[in-house]
């Protein structure tokens, strides 16, 4: 314990945790902010004086959150970096670093450990952010990989999930459903699209929907204690979400699938028109609905009923 | 995945994520630096502008490096954030907040997460400092928890390995030895005590004896590229090491055993002679040799015999 290891590569793979954080070393990209990187018993990062810190961690364990057999250890490493980067994304907050602690499956270890930091790494790479530190391990277990990431906040500062306002209008990036058909493996976190939104215009409340959008919809409206009516035909549905063939309806895909890793945000109505009369993103915004001051969530469909919309997606139960 | 938890207690257990996040919330320290807690996308931390940030990761899988019927979940909680805590004192840094990953086993995922937390958040409090956030998952597996920790930099800057100079005085904290008998689950990481040293005197290297004396002095010498004469007798042995029965000499076990979590430094021979004359901890200071340009680490006995001292503590091979 107490060795901090980071990056990655496809070299020969050296065995013993010395010989591979040397290894580690000599290829840990260097970035601005990392003033010291893997191999003391702690990393240095610089981060902007008065910019709060943003932290967050995320655990994928095999055989609960992903499969050997149905994505590569690089897909998977990227993805264990990924679903943390959405998070600070969620905040609006720029990534700086993060620790990578992995449980490796002893007999497929030393590949493991280089196949999964090679996807992590090039995703660190296109974020301008350091792998620097972490902890290796192997045992007789699965493969369980813990990221934990150190984001600064925007001039703005950070994004809550409890502002939202009665009246605000939410919007939705992207498309959403089906993500397990394929995006949950190479999704692009929403950092830049995060950023961008909280820096031009007056935003309220984010979060990403990784649960789903039911599921995320209800956080939002539980911290900030107001209620939501969305339309149906105004969810942005996925092609993968259309194609589904499991007898659930595309709506259905989109309303609670989870591992969109979109965002999911309320801002006030004039703000929002101008997202929508001039969008500054690459990828599609969508209105979905507006912000009440009743709580719950409603859904009114193209009949114009109006039906409650429950949180039916992900839940992180933990017990039973 | 996506939320953050932390915090702890005793009461009954909750059952399904989102209770568990909202009665951890109720519960969490507040502290200054701490100004957004569990339940959002990420944890929001305040540091000392000016100050570096340190970040360190530890992971402890039960049948590896614990076991659950030699620990209380809660002395195994307390461990992995105090192991953490010893790497930030390592590099002279003050805690400031620690997220939690844990894989619960199913059946006893609820008791598991409150008692391990209950023993980090004792802890967490005794250093001032919050847990803010996590993640929480169950499986079939056995239980894993994974602390990363911020921490910063005092007025100094940080202390490396990589600093030590020919001429130096080794010293270190404590006993050492024997550890496994008990001190690896209650030892109080050496925080207070390395800030007040590196606020004192002009230290050069430090590191925290996690692997054992011989293999943590290899890594000092390595990364500052020199080498080290030690004297036998002026080793601290721990009554532990004393007291064990296992034909081993205490002399070894103090070399060797690892997980003392005490401090190993190095400073000028002036600085080292002020530090022993008026001693400014409560916890004893000893010398034990000298840092040399020529590498390699020599140990000389009772004798006058040398030996060179080879590192034989702990390895974190992680294949074959």
């Amino acid at each position: 314990m107490g060795e901090q290891a980071g990056d990655h590569s496809a070299d020969a793979a050296p065995t013993g945790e010395l010989a591979f954080i040397r290894w580690l070393r000599r290829r840990t990209g260097r970035h601005l902010q990392m003033l010291l990187g893997p191999g003391d018993d702690a990393a240095v990062v610089r981060t902007t004086p008065g910019r709060p810190c943003l932290l967050a961690a995320d655990m994928i364990l095999e055989g609960v959150h992903f499969d050997l057999s149905a994505a590569t250890p690089a897909q998977v490493g990227r993805k264990a970096l990924a679903i943390n980067l959405s998070d600070l994304a969620a905040m609006a907050a720029r990534p700086v670093a993060a620790l990578v602690s992995v449980a490796l499956p002893r007999g497929r270890a030393a590949a493991l450990a280089t196949e999964t930091l090679d996807g992590m790494q090039a995703l660190a790479e296109e974020f301008h952010m350091s792998i620097v530190g972490g902890d290796t391990n192997s045992w007789d277990g699965p493969l369980v990989i813990d990221v934990s990431v150190l984001g600064e906040a925007g001039p703005n500062g950070p994004l809550l999930r409890s502002t939202a306002k009665p009246g605000d209008w939410i919007l939705v990036t992207g498309t959403l459903g089906g993500s397990r058909a394929g995006k949950h493996l190479d999704f692009t976190p929403r950092v830049r699209e995060a950023l961008l939104l909280h820096e031009g215009y007056h935003l309220h409340a984010m979060i990403d929907i990784s649960d789903g959008l039911s599921t995320d919809l209800h956080h939002i409206l539980e911290e900030s204690r107001c209620g939501a009516e969305l339309r149906a035909d105004a969810i942005p549905i996925s092609d993968a979400a259309k194609n589904a063939d499991d007898g659930r309806s595309p709506l259905e895909h989109a309303l609670h699938d989870g591992e969109d890793f979109e965002l999911l945000f309320t801002t006030p109505a004039e703000q929002a028109r101008e997202i929508l009369a001039d969008p500054p993103l690459r990828i599609p915004v969508s209105k979905i609905g507006k912000i009440t001051s009743e709580t719950g969530a409603w859904m009114v469909d193209n009949s114009g009923a109006r039906h409650e919309l429950l949180p039916h997606g992900w839940q992180h139960a933990f017990d039973g």
